[in-house]
């Protein structure tokens, strides 16, 4: 079993891998990919990863395990945290741990090997999204759970161990410290201002043009002001909304079409980069009732430079890229 | 001028580099490492340098430029921040940033391109740790300045530029984020049980033994329960004192000889990783006076997975390695 430990200093909790810990070995000399081997996530090899819990094809949800689908939700095979038992939590001196009980799941976006999410027709981009608000919508039954974080590592240097384009789910007992900080630092605004903040930084940044990366009717795509990383990028929607499963339908076509554009601008721009994204969104509640001062939206980034332990170190960021710079380079590239 | 922006939502400030933005193209085809050409941090290319700010020289100070030095601390010829100017803190609606005022400097630890810190003798290592105080002592004075981070980036993959030897000094207008939540969280417990949490750490970790690398009379040096990365290493004073810079003579003895017994067991165990350390010192207040529920030590993070983007945005990490293991693999390592 996994265990969750908190830092006693911070207050952040870690997932500990206690089963089967990687040896030194492990890093010195990394596993080969598995190249020319059978791809576990392609149409055709359904039988290679864990029973599916929900597939779609051509529009309609079906979950037989067949070939003719176009996104497939699967249990990750290896997963960072286990479905089954009680969080027991439990001290040890002045430390304190829990059970890693959670659930890790892979979304394949395509049975297709060569696909990137950038090249789907954006109504198949739409059935991710559509696919992440399933997932949660089921998994929020589950009263354990608090936090669902959906992210993709795409590109070697992002982190991703399989090429095969997927995005990937983790459900946790805790809310991760980053999205602990926004809802503090959110609710602290809105109490003192009565607004939302992410709202009047949209406000502002429409107003002001210059970190403005593309927008439609619902949604906007910037840089932010104080990025941690060059060409970061946030999605957000205009209208306020805490909860990424709260959207409606004509949303979810605006998202696909804004979020396809935005990681062919970033392909154009940077020549196809490794890169990672987020989605931040409010935690588990029982209910949907949203939250005024929280609001959902898309972190992107590209993996553009190497100083991680650095920065994971003293929470220091040194961004060579201005974001108007970015923004612009973004905003003028010729698709 | 740099600029420091500071994101509205979690109130972390970051370094923007607007004097001269990376372009896209910088970051596709970065800069080959200047091999073979001259390396300004040897013994003989001092002119290379920005003049420099100390040297010592068979431990005696020396400020005149020549060759016969074991240390030599010169401002980066790059800097982050500039020394010059005022902070001129100002709003920009929903946004604030001041100046990038500040200084940053490179402690070249060797004249000899061959060194790397694990090998120096310790009495030359002594002397590296002697410059960090030097450093401080002399900063301390500029009232401008919040915090001094010092840390060393080893290896390209964890972020050196130049690969001979040497660490950095920051100093900051700002107290790091990080530093701040420690900062935060261990005045929390002192508040609650009138003692320094690291303190009770370092009680706890040695009655346990398990997590312990090594030890001597002054320092412990330990795996942390709750590591973000697999094999990450602190080394802690056991006496209590908040402030770098007030340790005595005796203390960086035996900090020289414990630092380097611990990269010499990190080098044996994982070959000689990439690796980053920060020093986590008390921020800098007029006078000397400690703090009675911080307390400095180094955290030292070999450079063994890629998940960084993810992490970045989420603030949620998955360690692979339980820090028992890594412990015991280091505690056990025949040097």
């Amino acid at each position: 079993m996994p265990e969750l430990r908190k830092d006693p200093i911070i207050g952040r909790w870690v997932i500990i891998s206690t089963d089967r810990g990687k040896r030194p070995c492990d890093f010195i000399v990394p596993a080969p990919p598995p190249k020319g081997g059978l791809c576990p996530f392609c149409g055709g090899n359904e039988t290679m990863t864990p029973p599916e819990i929900i597939s779609y094809s051509n529009g309609s949800h079906d979950a037989d395990n067949n070939s003719q689908w176009s996104i497939r939700v699967v249990p990750n095979k290896y997963p960072a945290l286990k479905v089954e038992g009680n969080l027991d939590r439990a001290g040890e001196g002045v430390y304190d741990k829990m059970n890693g009980i959670g659930a890790h799941e892979v979304i394949i976006e395509s049975p297709k090997h060569d696909d990137t999410l950038a090249m789907l027709p954006t109504k198949h981009f739409e059935e991710v999204l559509w696919a992440y608000r399933d997932r949660i919508i089921d998994l929020k039954q589950d009263l354990r759970l608090r936090y669902l974080v959906i992210f993709k590592n795409h590109g070697e240097a992002a982190g991703a161990s399989l090429e095969h384009t997927h995005s990937q789910l983790i459900a946790l007992p805790i809310v991760p410290k980053r999205v602990a900080e926004e809802l503090d630092g959110s609710l602290e605004y809105y109490n003192y201002k009565e607004r939302c903040i992410f709202c009047d930084i949209i406000r502002q940044e429409i107003a002001q043009g210059s970190r403005i990366v593309t927008e439609n009717q619902d949604y906007v795509a910037i840089t932010p002001y104080a990025p941690k990383s060059p060409f970061e990028i946030w999605i957000l929607p205009k209208f306020h909304e805490s909860n990424f499963e709260n959207s409606q339908k004509h949303h979810y076509e605006n998202l696909a079409i804004i979020f396809s554009n935005v990681l062919k601008r970033m392909n154009k721009v940077l020549s196809s980069p490794p890169y990672n994204f987020i989605l931040h969104t409010a935690p588990i509640k029982n209910g949907t009732s949203a939250l005024p001062h929280y609001h959902w939206h898309f972190e992107i980034m590209p993996k553009l430079t190497k100083m991680a332990g650095f920065e994971w170190g003293s929470g220091f960021y040194i961004n060579p890229t201005p974001p108007e710079e970015s923004a612009k380079f973004l905003r003028e590239a010729k698709l």
